[in-house]
């Protein structure tokens, strides 16, 4: 059987279902399943937090009418094995489901099409790849962790037509409008960890945490976690006092493996320095995704974000341009000390763009 | 009667065929006619060259049939004054047309509301307003020009993410692609003139001509004139020598009226200088105004470019983004030396984006 436009019109709204987890899965993926029988939605479920129901069992229990004969729709390949939660295949097969479309195969290689082959050789016919794009930016973060060990790191920046930052002075507040602010709590709140530095912390004293009160409408009746700050300071230029360590959600204080810096009321985190005595950001990663984390935002100063991309760390930058012009004595976007040459440029790709009241939000990815 | 979805595409129509004129109507706008009976097109014309006929005279040569009853879609009010050709207007009323649909008025005070009146007097039905935004858009700079005396100024600047347009060491060719580049030879030809300054001129001794091969296709069967090339001057630097002079179109050498600077070859102007011993940058633009520019495309260096931002005679500025990152030792876009706080930022409004090839083109009017 083909694809048909409702399968699509089935999915997008499995999609969207889907999203309603968008803040709160990590470590897991956020899924969205929708069961449809004799053309009518019947159940449908999404995956909210780790250890909770996944997104089919959760449309399953919503049914009220026998499932055979009836259609599946699900964003990520179904799971076979058992975690913590039993295998959703077997739940599938039980249920009689006859067909089940999917959106994504499970980059996690204890699925991996494993769960497929277990649907296909129950009888049941599979469709998979529809709305894929969409299934996968949803979860790039967890594509990204299952197939490199290391979350998906998202850097923003906010910045002028001219590509400043702040006055020289400093002054930078505020720079880009309230929407786009808003739409800052997003990234954060879809992150798993949020990365500054201490000039950063030192500078701006920013809290880094997600306000409900500031999310756009469309999410605020959503759950959110607080991602875990992660502060990166090298030369131990802050203690244990700054505010930032102290709000709610969790927050490390990350410094290199030479730094005497010790604290009994901060998480520390001691890292492999650089030659140049910083920080290596490479293990910082590695060690964010042991600890489960999916997507991380990179909300730095020019040095340290103008690092994360001379060492190509960067996934994705997102920029939000305020339709202003600051001049030449204005901060720039990102300090990165070994380009000399044209050819020694870091090359992205342009993703999307999108109007954002006043300003604009410009998305690019990985070169 | 109201406007229909025909009357629409035909005024669409219009619009297109008036952007035949796009290269070639200084000091006159860019007009399109098409004369429609009983829901066929029996003629069609656009103005090309000043001194020959206007859209509506091209338009009515092209009929075979009596064009009595029939509708006139023309993309600006027809004219009601002699000027190097006869009235529209007389023309419009004894062709017994007996709908005429009008995308804008004729800014031109001999005309402004003149030619409609003519029309409605003799009886004729008048439709105003059908796209006039894409009217009032292909005809920016005729627009500005006749309600301020100046032309459109449109500033265009080839960037990376971080808003650097050159390397430390100058390096700069090429940050954007092919196909941008096809568009900025769009820019140069539907100006009436290229203002740069020495410095460009010193160090990347460009031609800031209409090169035919290097127009985008759909363009290349399009006439058009060199746009006036100004190029300008306060220290002297140059001499008459420069490549700039001596291509094909004409140019000018722009100095201050302090200045010793003369020629027999070139063209000089001599323009009053400001505090600081430069061009005072304002007369400039009157001077191309009387010279009946209706368009000027400014293709210049940070420091000039950035003059002209200071002193608030941008109207448009069109960026060429490349998706690469320079890092802080690059050029920055713009130098405005007077720019201390964030309140004194220049503000602009964001207009569109287009993606071309791997680049974008971000363009923002003034704010």
């Amino acid at each position: 059987m083909a694809v048909s436009d409702q399968d699509i019109a089935y999915m997008q709204h499995a999609l969207h279902l889907a999203e309603k987890g968008l803040f709160t899965t990590d470590p897991n993926p956020r899924v969205g399943c929708v069961l449809v029988k004799q053309n009518k939605i019947i159940g449908e479920g999404w995956h909210e937090y780790a250890g909770q129901p996944h997104a089919e069992v959760m449309a399953i229990q919503t049914t009220h009418v026998p499932l055979d004969g009836a259609c599946c729709y699900v964003t990520l390949e179904p799971c076979c094995h058992q975690g913590l939660t039993p295998p959703c295949t077997q739940l599938l097969i039980e249920s009689n489901i006859s067909r089940v479309v999917i959106a994504m195969t499970d980059p996690n290689p204890v699925v991996a099409g494993k769960g497929i082959n277990e649907l296909l050789e129950a009888g049941i016919e599979v469709e998979l790849g529809v709305l894929e794009a969409e299934a996968r930016e949803l979860n790039k973060g967890f594509i990204k962790r299952q197939n490199t060990g290391l979350p998906y790191v998202v850097c923003k920046q906010g910045m002028s037509i001219d590509a400043k930052t702040a006055m020289a002075s400093g002054e930078s507040q505020w720079i880009t409008g309230k929407q786009a602010r808003r739409e800052v709590q997003v990234l954060r709140a879809r992150s798993g960890a949020v990365i500054t530095g201490s000039g950063t912390v030192l500078v701006d004293n920013p809290s880094l945490n997600v306000r409900h009160a500031d999310l756009p409408l469309a999410y605020q009746q959503q759950p959110f976690n607080q991602p875990l700050r992660v502060i990166l300071d090298s030369k131990g230029k802050l203690t244990d006092e700054a505010t930032i360590f102290h709000l709610e959600g969790e927050a490390i204080w990350v410094t290199t493996e030479d730094s005497s810096l010790s604290s009994d009321d901060v998480e520390c985190l001691k890292i492999t320095a650089t030659d140049e005595g910083k920080i290596s950001l490479l293990p910082v990663l590695q060690w964010l995704g042991e600890r489960g984390i999916n997507e991380v935002l990179l909300e730095a100063g020019a040095n340290l974000a103008g690092a994360f991309v001379a060492d190509d760390l960067i996934d994705e930058l997102v920029i939000f341009m305020a339709p202003k012009v600051l001049g030449h004595k204005g901060r720039s976007l990102l300090n990165i000390p070994h380009i000399d040459k044209l050819t020694d440029a870091k090359t992205f790709q342009f993703k999307d763009v999108e109007v954002i009241d006043q300003d604009i939000r410009l998305r690019f990815i990985k070169g």
